[in-house]
């Protein structure tokens, strides 16, 4: 079956993905000058091409990439900005089965190397959106390889990670959240 | 006329791209634990797609679309890092229409937040590959807006950037450049 790639729009009441969101949150930073931050395009393997005359090039056939990396990065104050944005319809946990390997990884080289790391996390049934610290999200996926369990428990989300109240202008202000916790070495 | 995507084998002896050389540094710098530095998918409109049953999802129909940012970006020491590579066939000038306002625009708001942002230039003819401020290439693209020249004089890419040597790992040691620039704030 051919269908027509469409939004998904099965998140919110408003009809605004998490995605669509950010996007907005992202460009509230740059207008008002508080960060550079871009969603990174949609990783895609192209295999052909049609050049028509006296019209722009058409992709006949691709395929979707898995992301080596997360989705969103940039700069605040200096510093490189990295993280992940997901949803589950779940109440009580976040499965780890959202990230694959290649995201862990890099996360913890953006750690590493001085970079801050997180993920936004959407609880859609209840609208909640946390930041919380790749470092929490690194700890539970080491365990998880261990044999521990495969999913974040809600109430450790609540205790790691900040919960970020929806606005209007900006909508998810994550941002906030990183001024508060780096003001020390943030000037 | 329909013809695979292929990659552009014209500008090297040894059949490599500038991209190619780049992202073999790039995963140089990674697995020597330098910085941490990705190229970011092309970006790509989709407009179509096929769910073939029990196969991957396909592509049928997606444009080209024009970048918002720069291709590379990342972490080195825990400052943002931003830059494009470019090239060119010509062998006294570089061009300035290379570059899109958005690029120019992206580059001047990273340099703004405190982040590092430059440009790789090739210079085919010659195999010469020079690191430029962002700075000294805006300045350029101002001086065109108002009325001036539409490239930047090799001369002046030697004065203001840096000649980066070919090696063999890493291939394009920009890092170094970097390290050179900003070592008395980069501890
Ligand atoms: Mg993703
Ligand atoms: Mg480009």
């Amino acid at each position: 079956a051919t269908k027509p790639a469409q939004k998904k729009l099965d998140y919110s009441n408003r009809g605004m993905t998490l995605e669509e969101d950010l996007n907005e949150t992202n460009q509230y930073y740059i207008e008002n000058n508080i960060a550079i931050v871009h969603k990174k395009p949609t990783p895609v393997q192209i295999v052909n091409v049609s050049y028509p005359k006296r019209s722009a090039a058409v992709i006949k056939e691709a395929y979707f990439k898995q992301a080596s990396t997360t989705d969103y990065n940039g700069v605040y104050k200096g510093r490189y900005i990295d993280f992940e944005a997901k949803e589950t319809k779940l109440q009580t946990s976040f499965p780890l089965k959202n990230f694959h390997e290649h995201q862990i990884i890099h996360m913890q080289n953006v750690l590493d190397h001085g970079g801050i790391a997180f993920i936004i996390i959407r609880f859609s049934q209840t609208e909640e959106i946390y930041y919380l610290p790749a470092e929490t999200l690194i700890s539970y996926w080491n365990e998880m390889l261990a044999g521990g369990r495969k999913s974040i428990p809600k109430k450790d989300i609540e205790r790691f990670g900040d919960l970020i109240p929806i606005g209007y202008a900006p909508r998810i202000d994550y941002i906030k959240i990183i001024m508060r916790k780096f003001e020390w070495d943030l000037s």
